[in-house]
């Protein structure tokens, strides 16, 4: 297999885009990307997207979003994995240009979910859950991660404070995010005193409904180099980014299957791979951006991945080692929770925050020293989890 | 890149499955699949489904069915290109073993489609089309087949028996093929006659609403080697089946941007494609099965693969050269208008199709010294296609 790096990414703002389309938001992020990738070629095209069909009637995004890109009759692919469909897309614009199919894919990433009202975007949400023995028995989406956040609450002792602390430490990161959805700083006894969606989860515990696009050009190591040098920017060339680790995993879609709920048993797996792949170790990453979709799923994700001992990611995160000037900073995006959560897009979002971080590209929430970080991006309850390790050559 | 083969083949009866869910009429045909090919082993797996998210609330298949199916937590995939799923599925499964990334992939293909009502299934079948121009404007995926094929007939004097021919020819095999949701034999008289859907297409121009599945275990060409030494079955061993070609397009999406209706683009350029990997023509292929989702589209599928020359196609019908016994066998399964068109699996029903006369298992309808055989599975209007070219070692 070849070695693939990133040479471009592109996003737009997110939020409610009352006044734009799917295809109009997912061209927009796209052209970024290959205007940041300075190409005039791309071989393939793989797009993330959750519910297409559900959320505003169209499904075929592969031949819509090559169509409305003005590419022609490019091999296009949509992936799905629920709220991880962008990291699909991401592991799958990787495997097609380590096999030698293509040397220059696009990978995009896109959600549209405001056109629907928000009790429709919740049965849509529980789609990705086991619709026969969970959703249609009535619980939502929200409501299976508050018996996740129970289990690790009576487990660990995690407390409502600590939850709080996530939210508040991925709106303080948010702020500094042009593209995120909710620039707003907020508080732990505001989090602590909103609304309660499915106890003990409040509305301030959950990422929000997003519009949103993400998208990154990968390629082969090959062609990077290539151009990177015969850039004409007059510039001092971008490091190359590449992609060094990657892990795909499913667990029981259902929670009743699960010998544990306080885990997220795929994420643990797909980050063994991506670990073994890379031959790196949690020690050995400098920051990450994970699927913070409720605040006690970063919380998870972070001692699933091997960052913290089991019951201690509540607590790391109180002391601060999660902050953007911590130990391992975690989510300087904002995360899915200040920056946005649409779906598809989320994965592919993901990357780009990292890309721009390796790069020293991040303003006033840059890293420092950041050689190599981690995405970690989930479907529906942790049905399935994608890992990817990212270095600066 | 490494040489793929098909090792094992799997499906289950077609039809209004009732008594079934999704989830069992996939888990059926991949034990099918998995039993047939001898293996103990997966190391990942794909599935093409068109709208499970709209047909039955469900999304996350690659969770929902690598947990029903048994194999824990295996990377599983699912893509969608509308009508093209399946075929696109095996593309993906395809690059994934010819990259190295998986030794043993599962294909699989399924759709749920009899738990909505005729009206629901029309309107999602339109999410193929573009929503915004098309589908909301009023017009069915029925009635974008008749402008193409009303343009079809204009421009090349194909007529109303001929179409007629089309459903006839592959009834007439499908009533050999036991998977074959209908087995029932049909006369031009019937067709001409049968209910106006969209003029000029009648009720017997199209394919039916169907549950179904299928699913294709594919290996690295080693795998499939070692497999076939170590047989232990007592039986002959069977004749390796090679994927020589692989090719994928696109098109635009509204037929408005067209500049020709009567000839499907992203088939022809897909073609090339699998001509060239395959080092073969079309003169080379002994048999084919392609996407008749109604009659007109297997006569300009036949044209745009380049086996007849434009407007030639429904001439070809009429003479008998695409009947089992003709020069180029076409559908010899019943395509989908007799085997049945459950979306995501009939890209996959059609690698069936082709495996189990390369081995020479396809009894009454076997097509004699067949060695060469091509698929072609087309996403909504020609908005996306696939053709792969298959070979016995």
């Amino acid at each position: 297999m070849r070695d693939v790096a990133i040479i471009g990414i592109g996003i737009n703002k997110w939020g409610e885009l009352w006044n734009k389309s799917l295809r109009d938001i997912y061209v927009e992020a796209a052209l970024n990307a290959i205007d940041d990738a300075k190409i005039d070629r791309i071989d393939s095209m793989y797009v993330g997207s959750m519910s297409p069909g559900i959320f505003i009637g169209q499904e075929h995004l592969s031949s819509l979003l090559s169509d409305y890109l003005g590419q022609g009759s490019i091999p296009t692919t949509r992936v799905e994995s629920a709220c991880a469909s962008g990291a699909l897309a991401i592991r799958q614009g990787f495997i097609d240009v380590a096999s030698g199919m293509s040397d220059v894919v696009l990978v995009g990433g896109v959600e549209k979910m405001s056109d629907v009202d928000s009790s429709k975007a919740t049965d849509i949400l529980a789609t990705a859950l086991d619709s026969e023995w969970e959703a249609f028995q009535g619980i939502s989406f929200a409501g299976i991660y508050a018996l996740i956040c129970r289990a690790h609450m009576e487990k660990y002792a995690t407390t409502r404070n600590q939850l709080s602390q996530v939210a508040v430490k991925n709106h303080q990161n948010g702020l500094l995010n042009p593209h995120a959805q909710f620039q707003m700083k907020l508080t732990v006894e505001q989090v602590n005193n909103s609304s309660l969606v499915a106890d003990p989860l409040r509305l301030l515990d959950c990422s929000p409904i997003t519009d949103g696009a993400a998208a990154v050009v990968m390629c082969s190591m090959d062609v990077a180099k290539k151009i990177s040098r015969t850039s004409s920017t007059g510039t001092p060339n971008r490091p190359i980014i590449k992609l060094s680790g990657s892990g795909h995993a499913t667990d029981t879609i259902a929670l009743h299957s699960r010998h544990d709920l306080t885990t997220f048993n795929s994420t643990t797996l797909a980050a063994q791979q991506a670990y073994k792949m890379s031959s790196l170790t949690p020690k050995d990453i400098h920051f990450a951006e994970v699927h913070d979709c409720f605040t006690i799923s970063e919380i998870i994700a972070c001692e699933s991945l091997g960052f913290f001992e089991r019951g201690i990611g509540a607590l790391a995160t109180e002391r601060g080692d999660t902050s953007l000037n911590g130990k391992l900073p975690i989510n300087p995006s904002g995360g899915l929770k200040s920056k946005g959560n649409p779906l598809g897009a989320t994965g592919v979002a993901q990357v780009y925050e990292v890309v721009t971080q390796l790069r020293a590209e991040a303003g006033s929430r840059q890293i420092k020293n950041a050689r190599r970080a981690l995405t970690q991006n989930m479907g529906g309850s942790g049905g399935s989890s994608l890992v990817h390790i990212w270095e600066v050559l």
